[in-house]
């Protein structure tokens, strides 16, 4: 794994450099499901680009990506890489910072390799179960255990207004709540430990390569309305450090 | 004014050092209001450091400062530097980043000069409305004017979960609220453009520093309950572009 993962890195930098070629140039944004819900060309260059580097190399595999629909699969069976070109397109085009481009390698719906790379840092998170994670070059240790009241709290503004799946009640739980409105960004503040948790509403491209790198330190995550993440649709996410976790569910989901 | 912000900078590189040295060393962490609102000795040496080299150069000059009993002035007239040794506490003990040093000068209550030292990205912003503002050695560009729903809004969960000065009305205005957990840092959103507005509740020495900066850039700002910002107490503070700023007075405070 370490290996496949060594000949994704260097396409995972060229798509980095299209971003920044494209930063500051003019770019064709279109809205989505809703005003704030965005693409932009760069997004989906970014995901072509991708997906011919991927099926160049792995022509028998499947893609599920966020954009052009390429969001739906009817079967995850075998090897499916899953694509978030920009996570946080908002952020992307409005504050040019604070996204992330994303790729995961799931087997049967197992995860193998999980991505994150934050484009404006400089730093590529990446691993999986059987490797470990790693910033750039260097591996990174993993979080100590929290309780729920000794950490940060990860969440989106909607759910907390609404204490949506006990968002606000969890969140008030914690010493503080931060929205960053980028799911790749929340999952690496967990992997450093600056976040002990993160709850929000999640698609399958928003979860997957970050929960590819939470299994490398054994940190638990799951659905908050008791069903399985299965890669196929928005699902409402809970990933938090074990302690935290289990007094999560025993708090709030009992 | 210029002149001044170059001799105080070098103290400020200073304060960001002895931060850096103590940022993975073992620190004294205290509580003070609540049990998230924290003081570390990191905090107290800084703001220390920071007043002595002040009263060195400008013995008459009166200090108001976060820790250790500087929270109060009798009287705003003449010279007052205003100091946050570290804005983000409870980021720089669980993050070990997001954090800022903090410093103003204003005189008989008019902003002078303000400093945000976002010391784990190294990024100085200073100046005043007299001479601009810089990011480093560069001069920063005035961010363009924006409506309500055309950008993001900085808060704190405690307002937003409570609706309180129609913190949830406002962000839910907005394309996204977002929650950094750092006045300063959230100054620095609205300086870049990277958010169109800040709202919180805040103590002096949270927004002096910023207000001299958005001074510069001619950004209204003002207290969310009718009253006028006097440095003297915690207040429910809003700063915003101009259009928007206005759209928030005219839709939610009329």
């Amino acid at each position: 794994m370490k290996q496949l993962a060594k000949e994704i890195i260097p396409w995972l930098h060229e798509a980095r450099q299209m971003i920044l070629e494209n930063l500051n140039r003019p770019m064709n944004v279109e809205t989505k499901s809703a005003a704030n819900d965005l693409v932009t060309s760069v997004d989906k260059n970014v995901q072509q680009f991708l997906i011919s580097r991927l099926l160049e190399k792995f022509p028998e595999d499947k893609i599920l990506g966020e954009e052009e629909g390429m969001n739906q699969l009817a079967d995850f069976s075998g090897r499916v890489w899953v694509i978030d070109p920009i996570d946080g397109t908002l952020n992307f085009v409005l504050q040019k910072e604070n996204f992330c481009i994303m790729l995961a390698l799931y087997i049967d719906g197992k995860s193998q390799l999980g991505f994150i790379f934050d484009v404006m840092k400089n730093e590529l998170y990446w691993g999986g179960a059987t490797i470990g994670v790693f910033c750039n070059e260097n591996p990174l240790p993993k979080p100590k255990d929290q309780t729920l009241d000794s950490g940060l709290m990860g969440t989106n503004a909607f759910l907390y207004g609404k204490n949506k799946y006990h968002a606000k009640d969890i969140g008030n739980a914690t010493m503080g709540v931060r929205m960053i409105g980028c799911a790749g960004l929340e999952m690496i503040a967990i992997l450093k430990g600056t976040e002990l948790g993160y709850l929000s509403n999640l698609q399958p491209w928003d979860y997957a390569p970050g929960c590819a790198l939470l299994d490398a330190f054994a940190i638990p995550y799951g659905s908050m309305d008791g069903e399985k993440l299965d890669l196929s649709r928005r699902q409402p996410f809970l990933a938090a450090q074990p302690t935290a976790y289990q007094e999560i569910q025993e708090k709030f989901f009992k």
